[in-house]
């Protein structure tokens, strides 16, 4: 295998190797606009796996999908001060249609709140109406001026965001409750990926929001990555967009929302929290491909044998490798490529009964007789869905820590944790200068390790 | 049932009409931002079963889903010159990140070729990359000044588009078939559309293509419907791109490509041809909702009933209406949906194990045992999917005429039809003039009906 193919970097090396295995596996490629990617066929493949299981628990949650605008008129945008404030540095403006100057100018959607609540206030009249509950698989812009990287942070993405109106607060507490779990079972049951799941603190809530709770995952840098959000959007919306029904007492209320989001930007958690030195390894649930048949050499009996085979195994996502290329260059192509479990199909396997399997997470070999194929794959294919779990879990857990004074704090986050630490509102920003680390979602209470005042216990990390 | 709510337009005012319906039925809705429509739960839910089966069959014929940026740098657009001045007049312009002007204005894709085939020059390299064959599911933007017409005409409109490089001309050609084949299949046997498919005329060619061919629809006022294109691009994309490969004889050539989609307007036209006086009549095989059950009334007995009922009914899509309404409402309600079957469960029916049928196609009742209910729902969405076909095509072929001459050919225009006639590029605009029928598609060869040359002989009729 030429090294042009290989892996160059470690995964020590991490920034380097992440751009390295986005690109050599095939996941996407930077486009001829700045800031925006290619999602290639590979990397695409992850997201369809990902938007089948999560559009199934959308619907079982009783969401129904819809498709709203992409572009929104300014003074949409503008309605709820704080969400204007917090999205406009980052709105690209459409300003003409065709030869023509708009009067007004358009925003692509950086999130869809404001296009979405001028309607609700149309669609709903009475209690009988709520709860409203609809969600959106849609692109997203939002023109960053931080630096990118592929799927971690882009100028467009794809994600699914939810919307919902309530009655009360209650049931609007429940919703967000619900959506976050729904989003930590994606994360760890279907990504392998251990999450912390919390509330954040006022300064990293979303923009118009009552509260926000969100997933994180810890990357192998020691950076937390914000994995999906769950907004508590009270009536700070309803209000502005005039959202309201007649309660089952005659009198006229505004609702309570909700919004919550996640985006492709799950795909590079799985590359950074799963990867290797010698490429990227998938967990079973999201890989398009699960077993790849090598045979050895590819001729027309090995090429049959692997037909009957990959027929046996279906409904497993099996590809067989004809290609004219090395059993060497194959190996690690697929190893690159991440797909779970590899079986190499040669004359002597045929005439054993007995297969050689692959596993990409132990890189270990082992037999497993033809007979019991389907079986024993599946088997495997659990094994590594939970082994990249537990090592992922570990790892975490290996990182989190607690910090009961500051120099104690800025000492662990540079050691590459995630710190527990009661720190008030006010000395937020001073951890930040100290050690680049930021509040993640609140774990309990304390006393501020600056000033002694009772104030939240917060988990600080640096972040994606 | 309130006037407000039932239809109060006949479907021979068939425009008012359609907007009623569209409205009513609660497919979509006019959007704040001129000309943008929003996709409503109903709505969305029938695109949804269209995205199934026709995702399922690009895969199937070897097509893999990719998504490229949504913003097209001028200059890229600018490359095809043909292409660029089919869009450039309906181009929604970004001109500004956050505060900040941007260096090159960038276009919202109105169709992807440009931003695609920039990049396939950098995954062709020889004929064993061949052929590339991908697709997207996307948001597209044209900036219409015609009137827009929820579905049929908007401003943004969601699609998928097929794109892929061959070797020959020949393999191009038959891809182009092929897709062609699939989209005339989701018009015929899922939407219940007769379509007349063929390749159009050069005025009426994709703006950088080779040659077009479509699928068209003919709607109750005689207007055909363009549901689906696939273009045989040629080398006109691969020469402006640069994209090549080594062929097997070592040399350099340039590749054959194509391109084809099909978009929300086939919501459209399920609206359009299959409708009544009374609203929306479904094809089963896209229906949201296949069976409602009513419970008469709706008690504790009658929808436990239902629920038994719903569960013998598995996998089909089965909705029960517990609402407290009339029958009377209900039943007026789902036909303006139109649901494809409606069972009226009663007290009577639950003693007799008799269920009441209600068929939205031809509006009659029948009787069925309750014990039969899966096999007989099962047939008679069978008979309602190709009765609504059937029906369908008998308009079509009533409205299929042929002209000898030019003034036939205007009258019969005139009466809403479909006409073949021979007439030569040259004499395309003056039809347009005389009576406002464009070219759909070539049928044979004639003698020009204007000037006697030898000329394609074209169905004309009027167009949405």
């Amino acid at each position: 295998m030429s090294k042009e193919l290989g892996m160059t970097h470690k995964k020590s090396d991490l920034s380097e190797w992440y751009v390295e295995v986005v690109r050599k596996a095939d996941l996407a490629e930077y486009s001829p606009v700045e800031g925006c990617i290619i999602i290639k066929p590979y990397g695409y493949a992850i997201w369809e796996r990902i938007y089948e299981w999560l559009n199934e628990r959308i619907k079982e949650t009783g969401h129904k999908n819809v498709y709203f605008p992409l572009l929104i008129p300014e003074r949409l945008l503008k309605k709820e001060a704080e969400h204007f404030e917090g999205f406009t540095p980052e709105v690209a403006w459409v300003t003409h249609g065709g030869k023509k100057k708009l009067n007004e100018r358009l925003a692509i959607r950086p999130t869809s709140e404001t296009i979405m609540y001028t309607t609700f206030s149309k669609w709903i009249r009475s209690y009988k109406d709520l709860p409203l509950k609809v969600n959106q698989w849609a692109n997203i812009v939002r023109w960053e001026t931080k630096m990118t990287k592929p799927f971690l942070r882009g100028r467009e993405f794809l994600w699914q965001e939810g919307h919902t109106a309530h009655r009360t607060n209650e049931d609007a507490d429940e919703e967000v409750e619900k959506m976050l779990n729904v989003y930590k079972e994606l994360a760890e049951d279907v990504l392998a990926i251990p999450v912390l799941a919390g509330k954040k603190t006022d300064s990293e809530k979303f923009a118009g929001a009552l509260y926000t709770m969100s997933i994180e995952g810890l990357m192998p840098d020691g950076k937390a990555l914000q994995m999906g959000t769950s907004h508590n959007l009270g009536q700070h919306f309803s209000k502005v967009f005039d959202i309201k029904f007649s309660d089952e007492d005659e009198k006229k209320k505004h609702v309570w929302q909700t919004s919550w989001g996640v985006s492709t930007r799950l795909i590079g958690a799985v590359v950074m929290v799963h990867g290797d030195d010698k490429g990227l390894v998938l967990p079973p649930k999201v890989a398009p491909i699960q077993v790849v048949i090598v045979p050895i050499p590819s001729n027309e009996r090995t090429v049959e044998e692997a037909q009957k085979l990959a027929d046996a195994l279906h409904p497993l996502r099996v590809e067989i490798d004809e290609r004219e290329r090395t059993p060497g260059f194959k190996f690690n192509d697929w190893e690159l490529r991440g797909v779970p479990v590899r079986i190499e199909l040669g004359e002597r396997e045929i005439e054993s009964g007995e297969l050689t399997i692959f596993r990409r997470d132990t890189r270990e070999r082992a037999k497993l007789l033809s007979k019991d194929a389907k079986e024993g794959i599946e088997r495997i294919l659990d094994e590594i869905q939970s082994n990249l779990f537990d090592r992922a879990r570990k790892f975490l857990e290996s990182r989190m820590d607690v910090a009961k004074s500051v120099d104690e704090l800025v000492e662990k986050i540079n050691e590459g944790k995630i710190v527990r630490a009661a720190v008030c509102p006010e000395h937020e920003s001073k951890v930040k200068e100290l050690c680049g680390a930021t509040p993640r979602i609140i774990s309990g209470r304390g006393k501020c390790i600056f000033c002694g005042k009772d104030c939240n216990e917060v988990w600080f990390a640096k972040t994606y």
